[in-house]
């Protein structure tokens, strides 16, 4: 059974299919979106050793000619040095404004391949095949493209869509499970800020922090409602200019603590579950939402095996110095996204340093 | 006396001011375009003696937050290293996404500082002030950012529209004799491809190769009729779907040439020309243009002080084989943009080898 979630946006649209077993199909569902012939399929060993051949063997059958290449895999070699070798690979291969480069990774190669893509020739077709729930679910739909700065996450980057994101659920089962509760870090990040029933269906499960304990009617659920809400937050505002914003949910202080834990101790999902924590005491604090849904939100983060509380040796004057240095800082300003109730966000530009100081002590 | 000329883009349109002595109202002018308070001047070394002071005073005179950086002058240092310093600069000053690069200088500064902007914080706002005459009636012009490979020019790069072109015509005062001329070599291409007036008016003028004898009358043409013709096809065809490849006219030879002397022994705009010579006789060998126009294109470029010929030692086989290696190259074939009369150009797809061969061969 294939789902299609469209995004749609003014320059480019494309869609986002869900479909057991699909990456078999590549090759075909790649011609069908009449892209040139070359391919550079970007992986991971592990990612590549699990699923490389399958999508090779797919784009070959289907005509293509195909080149491949893995990075190390984790955020701290999402950095110019690796973005210099899929040039280098891209020049190689002749790559040409019609080629393609597919991403058969999580997000790291996602976002690392997306920028490539956008910055080779001033820009080459990139397709998203994610293979984790986290890449499923969030990078790889809506376009930001980008690698981190030594000092910072995500500094350096481009706008550039996806001509298309083929999600084979499948492949999550060889998914380690610290990576599947990352992922879930942004489904309930999806529940919190746009949609109720969503959150609803995940609080009605016995359990949410391993694959094989959850339904697949859930998981199922779990991947199409969460591609549409970003789907319809970004087809509503691509470049950011407001209401996107809302998905950077639990994502300040996140990458805050990411960035001080040198992306090693503390992974993406699990900096946002913190963040998310963090964020709803805020918001609790301000008088702008409930007590008791904070509470429903951090049984949600726990049942999903995802930590509540900051890891020891942060420093919190660091996080709020770090905070200085976030992309959504306007005047000096750090903006936060806070819930006012289960599936509804506002966003709060004037967050003063003391409150996120008291609950950061908190936790 | 002020003339505007507009880029007229679905996404973001803006203006091209040409006024003599702008330099110094450039804090006022950037105040009306309502950008944020911080800015970075990028600049090199011999421009920012010149007309950094002048830059910074103006702007910070309007109110700005003014930080600088000044990069090494020439097309070898347009590569990645440069734009790490820039990404570091742009950290260190806290650049946010309202904030502006300002690129005080040539191509190589507008290329690189438009490119950092396009990819800092994924794109923030870049005014290019342009000092060169080559600047002035082209690079600064369509959004056209980025930087060179080892191995290719312009191979890293990404479509960024400046929010504005502030051109002073004092600047070229300052200007070394040579670059004037390689900007000369752009104005004939416009003259060539788009505006047979222009190639009329430069026909009649006795000199062309030195600023102080040709008429300020002709200078004025020559830069208000130049961005125009510009503007006119980047407004059709922003993304290079099709028409804007004409700008590319001289540009595929020219391009292997300075890559093959290594961005040294013959700048962009001597490249150019020599492209322009070759292109003109490839289009006479196809039976596209007549030899006499030819003639008359080819006695404008050394009217201009420009090379008609291949520099030495450049081998006629590597060139064959870095057109391949072209932007422009789709599915092997080299495209080349052929005048068909003055004014008035072709682009064809399939331009054989032979006849490239045996151009060069007579040069």
């Amino acid at each position: 059974m294939t789902s299609i979630i469209n995004v749609n946006l003014p320059q480019q649209s494309y869609e986002i299919a869900i479909a057991p077993s699909s990456l078999e199909q590549l090759g075909q569902y790649m011609t069908d979106l009449q892209l040139g012939k070359k391919v550079l399929v970007v992986s991971n060993p592990t990612i590549f050793k699990h699923y490389g051949e399958k999508a090779i063997a797919s784009l070959k059958s289907a005509g293509f000619e195909v080149a491949s290449c893995s990075l190390p895999a984790g955020e701290r070699y999402k950095n110019l040095n690796s973005i210099q070798k899929l040039y280098d690979i891209a020049l190689e291969n002749r790559l040409e404004r019609s080629s393609t480069m597919v991403a058969l990774g999580g997000g790291v190669i996602g976002d690392m391949t997306g920028f490539a893509a956008a910055t080779w020739l001033r820009g080459i077709n990139v397709v998203q095949v994610p293979t984790t729930l986290l890449a499923m679910v969030d990078s790889s739909i809506g376009g930001k493209t980008g690698v981190n700065h030594p000092h910072g996450k995500n500094l350096i980057g481009a706008f550039h869509q996806p001509r298309s994101v083929l999600i084979d659920p499948e492949v999550l089962k060889t998914l380690p499970m610290r990576e599947f509760r990352a992922g879930m870090a942004e489904v309930i990040k999806y529940g919190v800020i746009w949609d109720a029933e969503l959150f609803s269906q995940m609080e009605a499960s016995k359990n949410l922090n391993q694959l094989r304990y959850i339904k697949p009617e859930l998981i199922s659920t779990i991947l199409t409602r969460s591609c549409q809400a970003k789907a319809d937050v970004v087809g509503k505002d691509e470049k950011e200019a407001g209401l996107r914003a809302i998905l950077n949910y639990g994502h300040t202080i996140g990458h805050a603590v990411e960035s001080l834990t040198g992306y090693r101790l503390v992974n993406h999902g699990e900096a946002v579950a913190i963040g998310m924590v963090a964020a709803g005491q805020i918001a609790v604090d301000l008088g702008l939402w409930q007590q008791e849904d904070t509470e429903r939100q951090n049984a949600l983060i726990q049942k999903a095996g995802l930590p509540t509380k900051l890891p020891d040796g942060v420093d919190i004057e660091a996080i709020i110095e770090a905070l200085q240095l976030d992309k959504k800082v306007k005047a000096g300003k750090v903006r936060f996204i806070l819930p006012t109730q289960i599936g509804v966000v506002t966003i709060k530009d004037d967050v003063p340093s003391e409150i996120i100081r008291k609950v950061l002590r908190g936790m």
